[in-house]
């Protein structure tokens, strides 16, 4: 507890970057970050909060892992490439080795993804941490939520589903070998797909990231695009994990309404979208799931088929402030 | 209790900005902001919490004004002119109140500046509120903390002090007509002297902000700089509010060692500072207060002298985990 404000930044947060348009990083009032002629800067924040998105329990390591991965996961969604970050961190106290692995976390995925940290702040506060991080994508195009038509094909990027799967094995305790530490991986360390949304960028219609859960994500983008979807539960992609564990039904409403996949969901035009898929240097699956239709009401964007009749799941996506939910 | 996330963003802060470079606002994964050819993008993060910077019963305009004023004296301690900015609000529960006291504040001070809110993360946690400014300062030169000189001569603009006596104000709910009003409205509105800064530019050979502590802050710039300093404390503004509502030691406790000023300190050559300053179209006072001096230890870095002799006060300035130390 004898570590100052300082130190803390000294110690753990200010590592030399080895990217050489960051002209002033930590240390000054301000960081100064070179600009790129013919590229747009693209912005995303989140905050994570233990309690409310971790369980206080949860290994330092995985929680400064995630605080950059769900940012990531938002530059992906943007086809863009990640360039540098901003760490504000509320902590009750200066445990040096919670923050030991919270930076061990943090900087492996940035590490790997080339992202500097260029500036912080870390106050006295509950444990409350926010990344922004930017990137940059060529001028001619990036990827946004609001393009989809009606015969657009909707396809998402690995097993929605699973993540959420994890967090109720961490939750419930639910012992199962290999499948529970699978799962709990998939929770615990979500990929940032930025070289899908990279191959995308021109090709995809419409593409966002799913973190609410898949089916409250898609009513999103067909709000953003002014159309409805068809999803066909039928041909959501399965988990062998997934169904070692929990019930086909329980299953189902992981994939449809649990939060924190950190997939990719987009939509390709009918014609193009084979030759667009082939071309893909996929590095996980992408399934198609469903069809872009003419606009609905609002309250009826998305309708979901199983076995080709219309289907309806219990459970919504996941709102911080929507009456009667838990955070 | 109804306001949803969504509805909270679409009531309270997703605005319309006059901003041309804002090319993909609030909405979307992530904002896209167009680059500036010749121009460099400056960064700061600050946050702030409810116990910590600001008392329960604080009025939610004066938060969300100080929220992004803070971030504003970084910006303009570099020299820079903001641009946009993004918002994360950890929020206990969707008081309506509330948010839209604190969106009034904070667009107050944007719109005055012309900072867009370009992107944002509202989730359910303790009240902590973290702001990200980005501005832009041409490529040939901004301001920081290193480039200070011996012989430089320091200035410092406003009054240094006022604020924390104003803090005080509110703390022992002093009643003091208006001199306890003006100081009172010093520690709640600080002006970024934004200005100031963008004079400053290519002619201070440093400059920071102070918002720890007059004292502690020239440190850290005689740190940053591999200076010492001299400190004439009888050479420091005084303010007539606070003299009439404190004795003459703790005015000068407050100047030297209270936080949350957001003036500039900046030093300039002596043989240039008299024609510097005198073509300054400044809107506050800017005071000469000491010398840069030739390099000291780390724990001696700045002297302070009154009546012509060595001076020490008690205490430091403010860091957040120093033991010992109370938020």
């Amino acid at each position: 507890m004898s570590l100052g404000e300082f130190d803390i930044i000294a110690r753990y947060f200010a590592r030399k970057s080895a990217r050489s348009d960051v002209l002033l990083g930590i240390g000054d009032d301000a960081a100064v970050v070179d600009s790129h002629a013919g590229r747009k800067l693209v912005v995303a924040v989140d905050t994570i909060v233990e309690g409310v998105h971790f369980l206080a329990n949860i290994d330092p390591v995985d929680i400064g892992y995630r605080a950059l991965a769900v940012n990531l996961s938002d530059v992906a969604a943007m086809g863009a490439e990640p360039a540098w970050m901003t760490l504000s961190l509320s902590l009750p106290r200066a445990n040096e080795q919670w923050l030991d692995g919270f930076a061990r976390g943090l900087f492996e995925l940035a590490n790997e993804y080339n992202v500097a940290l260029v500036g912080g702040d870390t106050v006295r506060g509950p444990l409350v941490i926010t990344v922004q991080i930017a990137g940059w994508v060529e001028a001619d195009a990036w990827l946004a939520r609001s393009g989809a038509k009606p015969g657009d094909l909707i396809f998402v990027s690995g097993i929605p589903g699973e993540a959420a799967a994890g967090l109720a094995v961490i939750q419930r305790r639910i012992l199962g070998g290999e499948s529970a530490a699978f799962l709990t991986h998939r929770f615990l360390r979500p990929r940032p797909r930025i070289e899908l949304g990279r191959q995308l960028r021109t090709v995809a219609t419409a593409a966002m990231d799913v973190s609410d859960g898949l089916l409250t994500d898609l009513k999103k983008l067909c709000a953003a695009s002014g159309c409805g979807a068809q999803l066909n539960v039928d041909l959501l992609p399965e988990s062998a994990a997934m169904r070692e564990l929990f019930e086909v039904d329980d299953c189902l409403q992981y994939a449809l309404s649990g939060g924190d996949d950190y997939e990719l969901l987009f939509t390709l035009p009918p014609d193009q979208a084979l030759a667009v898929l082939s071309k893909l240097q996929l590095q996980q699956r992408v399934t198609q799931i469903g069809v872009i239709t003419a606009p609905t009401s609002d309250d009826a964007r998305v309708q979901c088929l199983r076995n080709g009749r219309p289907f309806r799941i219990e459970r919504g996506g996941y709102d911080h402030f929507a009456a009667g939910k838990q955070g």
